[in-house]
């Protein structure tokens, strides 16, 4: 088994999932699954201040199946080398990145090693969750801005390297509440490679093994640009309009799954 | 000519186009040239209180080539018939709806002989324009009401029958700026016969020989429903979340143009 699955899972959430000790918590019940009785670690770097999240997150999951949960948190990246730091993870069933700003979590992790754990915990067959901020860090290049409520003017969207978790796609979050359509597209335009997920609040998406898989309240939007026949992404101006013909989207609604190798959806 | 072209032209404007004698003001001159020295009946029927709008439109207008703008506006829907509101129409080059709420405009002229003459001033080679509201009812079909800025919801959608005035789209307006991509996903899923058409804000879409052509500042979006493999639209339950297969969506801006009845876009 642990040979035929060399990786575990990512639960990446569109922020604003249902954190309610008497709610319907089915994302954290989830990631709860996941863990199985261990430890998960609260990843709050992405905030400059998540006073109050450990304490919120401990209710929310205190009567579900996470044996022990730890925050791991620092103010500056040199602390990202401290042994104390670095030893909660050594344990880690999975680990949850809190929300915040993405670039806060790349540029204090990135390349450190904490980076290095986080992808142990992966490559061992743990679970690396994260919402919002903490769920678009884990593609290979993020979205760390762009307007939202409006068409992406070519220019306005601004990508960084993630930490690399998944390829080939890019994250968005708070989706359709945001109206982030745009910026997605946007973003696909830049290199049709990149397939985009886009991602609803209380909404998630499991990927393990190439395969995606939607829980919760929202969709899961997929922008494949494969067939783009034409776009404006590479001309000059910055402020112009996009112009993208021929994309393809699928809203996937919980228990819908995406086959991210064949780039096919499958219904519930 | 007049035999080629049985038809006149449609502008369908995504509300707020620039309005300011001292802006760009590339639609309202788009309506215009349409109109060519005649007369323009700005009909601000869908507003309970149209105060202002009229004058509004005098000062857009006033430096460009119309000869005359006339105010056509009732409160009730027995005006429908007096005589010297549809004199007005007469000789009108063009009809422009002004915003407000879509129902008032079919609910006071549908199936009165206000409704057919602006049938016939379209049909004699006129120009029929609308913004926000005003560019909903040109559809068989349209858009009541549903909500932004959320993925949408079976059941949510509330549709009726519009003006007619163009076949086999259904339109919404303010469209990135109001995340409204989920609502217009879920038209689109009820009938893929019809081609959704999502105008953003000082855009339009200027429709005329089943030939779309954009101008404006933002985009507008088709999506196009032929190839869906699945849709759970037809599920008993009200306030499950859509989920729609292998929609096609293209993002137009100004310049391009698409041809509805081939259903391919063109770039500029």
């Amino acid at each position: 088994m642990a040979e035929e699955r060399r990786r575990g899972c990512l639960i990446i959430i569109g922020g604003h999932e249902d954190r309610d000790p008497r709610g319907h918590r089915v994302i954290l019940k989830e990631v709860a699954k996941h863990v199985r009785g261990g430890k998960l670690v609260l990843a709050t770097v992405a905030s400059h201040q998540p006073e109050g999240y450990f304490d919120e997150y401990e209710k929310a999951f205190a009567d579900l199946d996470v044996g022990e949960l730890v925050e791991l948190y620092f103010e500056d990246r040199c602390e990202a080398g401290d042994r104390d730091k670095l030893q909660v993870l050594d344990d880690a069933a999975g680990i949850f990145f809190s929300g915040g700003d993405q670039l806060r979590i790349t540029s204090q992790i990135g390349d450190t090693g904490i980076e290095a754990k986080v992808r142990s915990v992966y490559e061992r067959g743990g679970v690396v969750a994260g919402t919002s901020a903490g769920a678009s860090v884990m593609s290979d290049t993020m979205l760390v801005k762009g307007t939202s409520k409006e068409t992406h003017r070519i220019g306005d969207l601004h990508m960084a390297p993630g930490l690399g978790l998944i390829r080939n796609v890019i994250i968005d979050q708070h989706f359709a509440e945001r109206g982030r359509f745009g910026r997605l597209l946007g973003a696909v335009a830049h290199n049709p490679r990149v397939l985009g997920i886009g991602i609803d609040e209380d909404t998630a998406a499991i990927v393990a093994d190439d395969h995606l898989r939607v829980i919760g309240d929202g969709a899961v939007y997929v922008v494949d640009g494969t067939g783009v026949s034409y776009s404006n992404v590479a001309e000059a101006k910055c402020d112009i309009t996009l112009s993208m013909h021929d994309v393809k989207v699928h809203v996937l609604a919980e228990g819908d799954s995406f086959d991210l190798r064949e780039r096919r959806p499958r219904s519930a």
